[in-house]
């Protein structure tokens, strides 16, 4: 029996001729992931340890995140916890305010992660660096805690589903429809523990923020990881960003899948998630009249420099519609810096949206534009559940950057070619 | 008996030909200002009163700065009733995410004050418009909530001290300086409930973003009120930013002082206030090794334009310090596009530090910046009291952008003198 991609990675990482799906095996961790809110957990979880200290100084990422710059005294609390514990084991990727961004933007541009890599982050969304052909997935603050101290993890094997992505994608169609109609397909808990592997000719089309929005969204599908293919855009990205040795793997072609979907790229409508599950979704030319309150446009899923190139060429020359909170998040400080450069900032700003400094505020009801009762957000984030983000009244509906930017513009849910 | 500067102001206002201090006026308001703490809480006075409404829907400024974007649910509550509100009584001057910035930068910038006008505001740097010859003070949220109904205000007429700055300023000396070491020289409480007055030759060499620094400041030696005389450049500044009517109040040759101080700003050093009081002050070069973990530049009293390209100008080129965090806030959205135009943001950013959207942030402790157990801030802010930044054993070092922009690059409290 043949081994899809996910598992000839944990195979290799477990030192392993072969795995199948059901078996526990050992894994080696080439990266180990926490940020402020689950960093201070695992932290406090490693003086129960015998063995102290971090496994690999190099294998260990710290990114105070989510409620950085520090939004109240707990939270600095929680980074200088962090801080600490970095200085103390002399971690390498400790990246304090100013020289980071949101971890799972950070981690790929800086070459942290790359190609074949085995890992895991105390963090669900860990699951983006799936877009460079490497396993990672997201684990508690605990599995975390023992990762960094002996560099190793057990898992389940997973079985995998496969996911067809064919033809060219129409004009508006980004990573985030396609993972949004992906999920309204089969359900939040569709993929529950098992990977998402995609493959097809659709995919060539797709750039790289495409895929890491689709791999960062797999878990809301309940996927153990989501995946791609290295192919030459992947490999091209790997080689500009990291110096550390990748390995390219690749499913065995009578690898076997629970099940496989196809998804046409070229008939795929923008795609909104009403609230509150990311599987609700309704393609843009089925929804009518919604007012809303507030954009955000940002994240670890879409606050990339695609996202914000979208956004900005859709802002450009026009103003958001008056009442409106328009919320634009750089995923890094790199990207921030890009998207001053190319002009993007000055078209939002210009249209009367803010930019913040990088975070992730928003998307987990941090703080940078927390709903009051009863107001509705269009949001570029991942997850919509109820009070997400702000009162348990308010509602998020998930759209990609074309979506949210053209609804700045408009005032309710609308698609960019409205604006045409 | 001649009158004041404020004094003249305030007879204007009440309609009487002459007034003299300890005298109990009632004042027609030009304007009456609530951000998003204390406009709730005088919103929901109004409720108690038979008359209803705002009395002009022109003068009535509600800026939602402190805790926006929204920190949290409580906050984006604050900001819904402020908006209802605006919105029910079609109030001009509501600023919703996106138009504004921080209040007592955006009123001038947006000329909604000019010289001679009565103002009052919920929020006690109010004061900051005497930089432009206005007579503007800080009142409780109770007394903000009758000026709103009713366009009126009472005041006990003020005595003054008068401030005789003379000279040219030293090289790195801004509006900051000549404040703190007023403030130094007198105490927090040496001008309570009096005008500080300024004049003397030294004002000529001050730029307007000086003295709004200035008078900003003046409510922490205690004042009532603190203004200066309108000359050629404040003339200039209002008529560019304004279409109000303006009138130009000077004070009597034979006014009264209860005091007058002199400051020669030729001899005066960049002067840093010591934690917990701004009135605990030294000179630059009297300070020793101060190690910083945080830097804030911005703020109602220096985050705007010339502050920022005095920091940037400093900043370019170099990197901060290693483990400090450095966060910059433009004042208002037109200081942050203007900045960003200048190259100031892309210096900040390339030298490590974060820009944030413009906010009242970590000033009061709301967020974008809070301080954990004992760590060290150098703040252009106005105020350094036990735990106004986070933790109770926090400390706040206020000084001038200078001072503060030399300290990012050195990680501790250095005069920008040092990097010559």
């Amino acid at each position: 029996m043949g081994m899809t991609m996910t598992q000839k990675i944990l195979a290799s990482a477990a030192g392993l001729e072969e795995v199948h799906a059901g078996q526990l095996i050992m894994a080696n961790l080439d990266m180990v992931l926490a940020n402020d809110i689950t960093g201070p957990v695992s932290i406090n979880e490693m003086v129960k340890f015998e063995k102290k200290g971090v496994f690999d100084k190099d294998k260990v990422a710290l990114i105070p995140d989510h409620f950085s710059p520090n939004k109240d005294i707990q939270s600095a609390q929680n980074c200088k916890c962090m801080r600490e514990f970095a200085r103390a084991n002399d971690v390498t990727h400790f990246y304090e305010v100013g020289e980071m961004g949101i971890e799972h933007a950070l981690l790929p541009e800086k070459g942290i992660v790359t190609a074949g890599d085995t890992i895991i982050g105390a963090d669900s969304h860990t699951c983006t660096y799936g877009a460079i052909g490497a396993f990672s997935t997201g684990v508690g603050s605990t599995d975390a805690a023992c990762g960094i101290v002996t560099g190793k993890a057990w898992f389940k094997v997973p079985s995998a589903i496969q996911v067809v992505l064919s033809g060219k994608p129409a004009k508006w169609i980004s990573g985030k429809d396609i993972i949004l109609h992906l999920i309204g397909m089969i359900g939040v808990d569709g993929a529950l523990y098992r990977s998402l592997e995609f493959v097809g000719d659709g995919i060539q089309y797709l750039s790289m923020d495409d895929r890491f929005t689709i791999a960062n969204m797999a878990i809301e599908a309940g996927a153990k990881n989501g995946i791609f293919p290295v192919d030459e855009k992947a490999l091209a990205y790997v080689k500009e960003h990291s110096d550390k040795p990748y390995k390219v793997f690749e499913a065995d072609a009578d690898a076997e899948y629970d099940e496989i979907y196809t998804i046409d790229l070229s008939t795929l409508k923008p795609t909104v998630a009403f609230p509150h599950l990311p599987e609700n979704t309704h393609p843009i030319d089925e929804i009518s009249d919604i007012a809303i309150d507030q954009v955000v446009i940002g994240s670890c899923t879409n606050g990339r420099l695609e996202d914000l190139r979208i956004a900005a060429e859709i802002m450009r020359g026009r103003k958001i519609a008056k009442g409106l909170r328009v919320i634009i998040i750089p995923a890094t400080q790199k990207i921030y810096l890009d998207a001053m450069e190319a002009g993007y900032i000055k078209d939002f700003i210009e249209a009367g949206a803010i930019v913040s400094t990088p975070t992730c505020g928003p998307c987990l009801g941090g703080y940078m534009g927390i709903l009051a009762e009863g107001e509705r957000c269009v949001s570029t984030t991942n997850r919509n559940f109820v009070g997400r983000m702000g009162h348990v009244t308010s509602e998020i509906y998930l759209t990609s950057p074309a979506v949210a930017a053209a609804s700045a513009i408009t005032g309710k849910i609308s698609c960019p070619c409205e604006l045409d």
